[in-house]
């Protein structure tokens, strides 16, 4: 069976992984086929978030699941127990592990070590590792056919970008025709959510980053402007407003930094304008908003995820992209294997990349 | 023809100020009939919001046009003009002088006086003040069988608070049926969200203020429980998510303070709450909000005026009300003359009425 993880360890030690990786407890041992690295890995490396190390990192992936515990259903809608699991908006189940991460299973228990020492799994899907234990709600089952060397997108970058643009019509956040986009952070997020807003028929779509590397590929994915803050005269926001008269309809944050979320805020059409929150802020970082601009009726909402429900909506996320209603191969700019984890890591601050894919 | 300011002036020489009412601008004169007091007069008088003084606070107004300026068309739908009265959603018309209040007509000119100094207009509809001049978009003309000495309420307590709950529908902001809400401010605007979040269906209606006094008449509209953050051993918002399990679906700021508005945010469901800000913020004020968890997926959105155009709606809201599909007769809880302000503004501190309307 082939899986893509939502959130995820590294051992090297198959047999004694598997040998622990059970317990009566509803998990999979399985072996990763590929990993992307995603900003929020980055915040982890960083020590922004509240986390235990020493862990292993890494949380959008693919694999093969090679054994399950006592208990595992291979196909299960979302966890059917949590509040937001069983309501019919939102998706931030309550067993994922995010705010904060306890890089903990489900019973509390560790199942890496290294030496002796606990190794901590991250977001429940550690995915930096050959072989990796999660519970069973961390995995969903994907199409026999998806090509394994891409599809480990579709556990994070996709959805939360592509998503974040096109899936919240239940929400009424969606990207309307003709409507006036601006993107902060052109990465793999970014560049999700870029696609998503062309896809939506956003009439324009401008593209911050500080790294012009980005900007060539982020203009063949729909940016029509692009913007470097730290070329500017003025505040980025305010280049925003001119640009666009009355401010962007759509500002998506896609980094994780409380001043692009600040910049995206103020780049908002004041009455109608929808800000949102893509990116995972530092555990500490404070969002300061002028509070007697709120109420002239814009909006600011994080978005997890794409706001799908992810064990029901992953699995089509594959199959859209088998069937061409989706093409998530421009994401996939760069692939190396495992083994050159340090290198992919240059790329990903080079910004020379969208997404590269680890191969194990 | 009767009318309903939106935003509006205080003068007491009716004929000098009707002789510079009009100078060729959209101008309309009028002769206050009612007035409410609402909690934006209360942070104008505090000095909290950016205004120019002196000036004639009041803008929940209802009169009757004596005389209008060149081009006063009597009906006409919002402004046409700025792009938040011609976009389909949103509704903080560019005109309406708030934030900040210039505290001056179109044109740049103030048209009261007082012993030959300017006095200044507040949010273009000054109504503490037997005649006052508006903008014609300040004005809607209303049904002429209107009870006058309560639809002032429709001006600003009764679109801003009931609209709050049951207006967004357009947005999917919409209070629904079984949800749970609660309510910071037991006013006039809170009072109008408590009466629209029942008619939504909502299970529980939970109110919040400091002043016990208003909860009796709280519990009469809707609210199922009521909380005193002073009297209470841990802060509101934990006491909201202990008495709700998981939070709440919807939860409403109705004063205008930062602290209220950060309780309400955590008060909120983390996947799927919608905090909606509703009153206005001093103008100095910073909401600050913990940034990693905005990414879960509530949403924090302002409300002006229930989101609706006010052109249009005001007017549908008074029909609605004298066609009994709205009864907002509860919200008027005393009335006295012009004369007594003093006492109105004694009264609305004292938390014993709901809205004290004047009549002049």
């Amino acid at each position: 069976m082939k899986f893509n993880t939502r959130y995820t360890e590294y051992n090297n030690y198959k047999k004694d992984l598997e040998d622990r990786a059970f317990c009566g407890y509803d998990t999979s041992f399985g072996r990763m086929i590929s990993s992307g690295i995603c900003g929020t890995d980055e915040h982890v490396l960083k020590g922004e978030l509240v986390v235990n190390y020493p862990l292993i990192p890494g949380h959008e992936g693919a694999g093969i699941v090679e054994s399950v515990g006592d208990g595992v259903c291979a196909v299960k809608p979302e966890n059917g127990q949590c509040d937001a699991c069983l309501y019919p908006k939102g998706n931030f189940c309550d067993k994922q592990d995010v705010l904060p991460c306890s890089g903990l299973m489900l019973d509390g228990t560790s199942r890496f070590s290294c030496r002796g020492r606990t190794i901590y799994h991250s977001f429940r899907t550690s995915t930096f590792t050959e072989y990796t234990v999660v519970p069973e709600i961390a995995v969903v089952k994907i199409d026999d056919a998806a090509p394994m060397d891409k599809v480990c997108l579709i556990s994070c970058g996709v959805p939360t970008g592509y998503g974040a643009a096109v899936n919240s019509a239940k929400n009424s956040y969606l990207v309307t025709p003709g409507s006036t986009c601006v993107v902060f952070g052109l990465g793999g997020v970014g560049s999700a959510i870029v696609m998503g807003c062309k896809a939506s028929g956003a009439s324009r779509i401008i593209g911050v980053d500080i790294n012009e590397e980005k900007f060539p590929r982020a203009k063949a994915l729909g940016v029509t402007d692009c913007l470097n803050p730290n070329k500017l005269q003025k505040p980025v926001h305010e280049v925003v407003k001119e640009m666009t008269g009355v401010g962007v309809h759509f500002a998506f944050e896609a980094i994780g930094r409380v001043d692009t979320m600040d910049a995206a805020w103020n780049s908002c059409n004041d009455s109608y304008g929808v800000c949102l929150i893509v990116g995972l802020a530092p555990s500490d970082a404070q969002l300061c908003l002028e509070a007697a601009k709120i109420v002239s009726g814009k909006t600011l909402k994080g978005v997890c995820l794409g706001d799908y429900k992810t064990r029901d909506c992953i699995p089509q996320i594959v199959t859209d992209y088998l069937q061409n209603k989706i093409n998530i191969d421009p994401l996939v700019t760069h692939q190396l294997p495992f083994n050159k984890l340090d290198e992919a890591l240059e790329l990903y601050h080079s910004g020379k990349v969208i997404r590269c894919v680890l191969l194990f």
